[in-house]
């Protein structure tokens, strides 16, 4: 197995991490990350830890989400709402094989939202896939903690039924991708295409979503960051 | 679908109970029935029930499972532990499957016992079947409404996934197999089989095992009760 990370971006009751680390545990998950949580340590996520509680230990607090998933190769983010632009969106089960598809030395990130508003899509922005559970349309938000036992349950299964198999060649990191998506977003500019345009934010989604679905290796973002050097020494020197 | 209740038995915590009614609604489900709960209508359960206050609402209380199940065609107890004699043990999935192809009219009942000491053997002997969550061996106790939503998941995908079908007869309620069991025990008493035995629960245990897994119709029922009644007819004739 990969080893795999739940992260909780600015949860609102330190209860809900209790549960969630309750709900790790008992599913064979112990790496707990949290972004800018609003009360933590607190004894109400102790108490709803119970056994647990080795879990909410070791977990780590991040200022933000980019720092929680900088060294992870793959991350996944849960999403309620239907969004405008389509997301590669996976149900727990298509969650859970792609996880435990991932070579055993690869960092996943399965990153959960506020309990109100969940992740904002700057953050889905940040995640190769979304992850939806299907549920009741006419009530369908979930408890935190459940959200997270949900998906814990089926990587649980997943992993015992499944051996783990993968590429060869290493996965780009999230960092890696992101300082890709930097470069790229700059290049574009520099070559004029996203000059004069208000859709740059929308344009710069499209080609997230699109790379994202591609797991880019490590060698191929370093191909892709020379094409995009040599685009903006072009760009720069007609501009001389 | 075939009418789904979920039944927990001696609950302690009331936020549990509003917490497992959010789970079930979240998937499609409301029929919410308590055997003796702890502390019933309370104001943690109605906080934790969220936007569920109406499954809360509607909820039946009851003195046992006994009379919690009465009208039941199908019982399915959720165990943690491993148990001496061998109990037809189901996974969520496989537990869903069974579920979603019994008829339209038949109604479940999904049985979670108590937060420290799930369901005693009693209680288990009045279900079919057993119903286990795979889960980390090191760390085995789920929360109550963590393991609600983990079988709720279950039943709302498989729901989704397949037609229900079922068989043509009417299978026996869960009141007409307990008079059969106490015909039974009583014609098994009366022809000497369990007459000097210490070991009468067991074999009740092993005999309720064998015909729960059969799923008894009615008018299979009403076959081995006449079967029953000839024995007995017998057993006293030799007495006079």
């Amino acid at each position: 197995m990969p080893q795999i990370r739940i992260v909780l971006v600015e949860t609102s009751h330190p209860g809900n991490i209790g549960a969630a680390a309750r709900a790790m545990k008992n599913m064979g998950l112990y790496e707990l990350a949290l972004v800018a949580p609003k009360c933590f340590p607190h004894h109400e996520a102790t108490a709803r830890a119970a056994g647990a509680d080795d879990v909410l230990a070791q977990a780590r607090c991040h200022a933000s989400l980019a720092e929680a998933v900088a060294d992870c190769q793959l991350v996944i983010g849960t999403s309620a709402r239907q969004r405008t632009i389509q997301w590669p969106l996976l149900t727990p089960r298509q969650c859970a094989e792609k996880v435990t598809a991932e070579p055993p030395g690869h960092r996943v990130a399965l990153v959960f939202g506020r309990e109100r508003s969940g992740l904002t899509n700057e953050e889905l922005d940040l995640c190769q896939f979304g992850l939806h559970i299907p549920c009741n349309p006419d009530y369908s938000s979930l408890n935190l903690a459940a959200a997270v036992q949900v998906v814990a349950y089926e990587l649980f299964l997943a992993g015992k039924a499944m051996p783990s198999e993968g590429r060869e060649a290493r996965l780009a990191t999230h960092a890696e991708l992101e300082s890709f998506y930097l470069h790229l977003a700059q290049a574009l500019n520099d070559i004029g295409f996203l000059h004069s345009s208000k859709q740059a934010p929308s344009i710069m989604r499209r080609l997230r979503r699109l790379f994202g679905r591609a797991r880019l290796e490590k060698r191929e973002v370093d191909m892709l960051r020379g094409i995009l050097s040599c685009a903006q020494r072009q760009a720069h020197k007609e501009a001389e």
